[in-house]
């Protein structure tokens, strides 16, 4: 048995449906995802834990890889750890993997690419089984003009009119961002954006996505995204598109 | 304008996540699918309605296609009403037409047949997203048991032993049922089964469902089954499955 007081990283891989939480992070007021995993965490091992995701999500936004990582000093069963948490966590929570990492392995600072889905329901009857999942848009968009503004993102730029002010805390000073692909995918009932970038700023896939919506349904040209884009400002953007269909599919190491 | 009083009969389709309704039917404790949309009509039409659907669903039991019928002597504007419907009903409740039906149609004596599907998650890890419409099956099942076993039930059948006692007013006195067709399905994460019959007694799919599923765990063996089905008696088959992974989704008249 290894009793060597040395400190190993951990990586844990999350899945989970934001609908009933504040989102990941620790808030005085609302349940989150890290405090729930927390708690059980020191149920389980009688240590406080400190849990660093690769970003956070907001309220309502869901997770299907969502990377952790903690460190652990003591010997630790891995496997069994994630069977136990399973055990005591809200089934909207599940951790689907537990393994030990590099030492200098870091969630939040050593992501190279994250992917992002956002899912958006084009019936005119919203379907039930997709109100947690997918924005209903009813009105007519033209998908043409939706697949050829999308894009004008596409690439290098200086994302700062599609970020909202970060929260407290956040590193991100340089709002330079590269979007790898912003595809849009057929599917079931409407379609699902793919974002993939070598990070995204706060609330920028929601920003992206609501503006596309928006000139997509006539409201502002091509030209008008364009212009948004190289104004840098938060203010000439379109409406943040709504939590609930925003996954985080992906953390790439 | 048609305003002789003569009655007319109108057929609505209907979808509804049923997790967070104690089932179709009007009941003394508890919110049921049925009381809600006959509220919202009694606020359009100002008029109380009664309608009838093809069969009730139970607590947390879902529909993709539940039909209802109601009549009405007064000129109606169907497609306007189920605008109207949906925009008083919650969402996890979806009018998806309402159109005019033959005289004689009854939603619940008319059906020439029903399909039902069943969704079972197989991995070992369950799926925050499909916990509300799947049952989670850990341990290892033997697909190909359970494929052979479900050929038992295929065909006309008395299926007393798979019929939990009808409710109170439930028209059902013969127990006999034909079985068109029960398909064990392969999905993303586990099977689905789908039961095509000309009707089905009560709480029958989960009871065939949860035998059949305890029968490919090893618990059964394939004979016994047989023999649960030639006993005629509900005493002697298997647990019922649980109502969150069943699905009503087609009413065919």
């Amino acid at each position: 048995m290894n009793t060597s007081p040395e400190r190993r990283t951990y990586k844990m891989t999350i899945a989970y449906d934001g609908t009933n939480y504040c989102g990941w992070q620790i808030q005085p007021n609302g349940i989150s995802i890290q405090e729930l995993i927390q708690k059980a965490m020191a149920t389980i091992l009688r240590k406080e834990i400190t849990i660093i995701a690769s970003g956070r999500t907001d309220a309502g936004v869901h997770a299907l890889g969502q990377i952790a990582h903690f460190h652990y000093t003591e010997p630790l069963d891995a496997y069994r750890l994630q069977g136990s948490l399973n055990s005591l966590l809200p089934v909207d929570i599940r951790i689907h993997n537990i393994v030990e990492a590099p030492a200098n392995f870091h969630a939040q600072h050593s992501p190279v690419g994250k992917t992002y889905h956002y899912n958006v329901h084009l019936d005119r009857v919203q379907d039930p089984f997709q109100r947690l999942y997918c924005l209903h848009v009813k009105e007519k968009i033209d998908l043409n003009i939706l697949r050829e503004a999308a894009k004008i993102f596409v690439g290098t730029h200086d994302f700062t009119s599609f970020a909202n002010e970060a929260y407290k805390g956040s590193a991100a000073k340089d709002p330079v961002r590269t979007l790898r692909r912003l595809d849009i995918i057929d599917q079931p009932g409407g379609i699902r954006f793919e974002l993939e970038a070598d990070g995204f700023l706060y609330k920028m896939v929601r920003n992206i996505v609501g503006t596309l919506l928006e000139c997509a349904a006539g409201k502002h040209s091509i030209y008008q995204v364009r212009e948004m884009l190289a104004a840098k400002d938060r203010r000439v953007s379109g409406m943040a598109a709504p939590p609930q269909g925003l996954f985080l599919v992906f953390v790439d190491y």
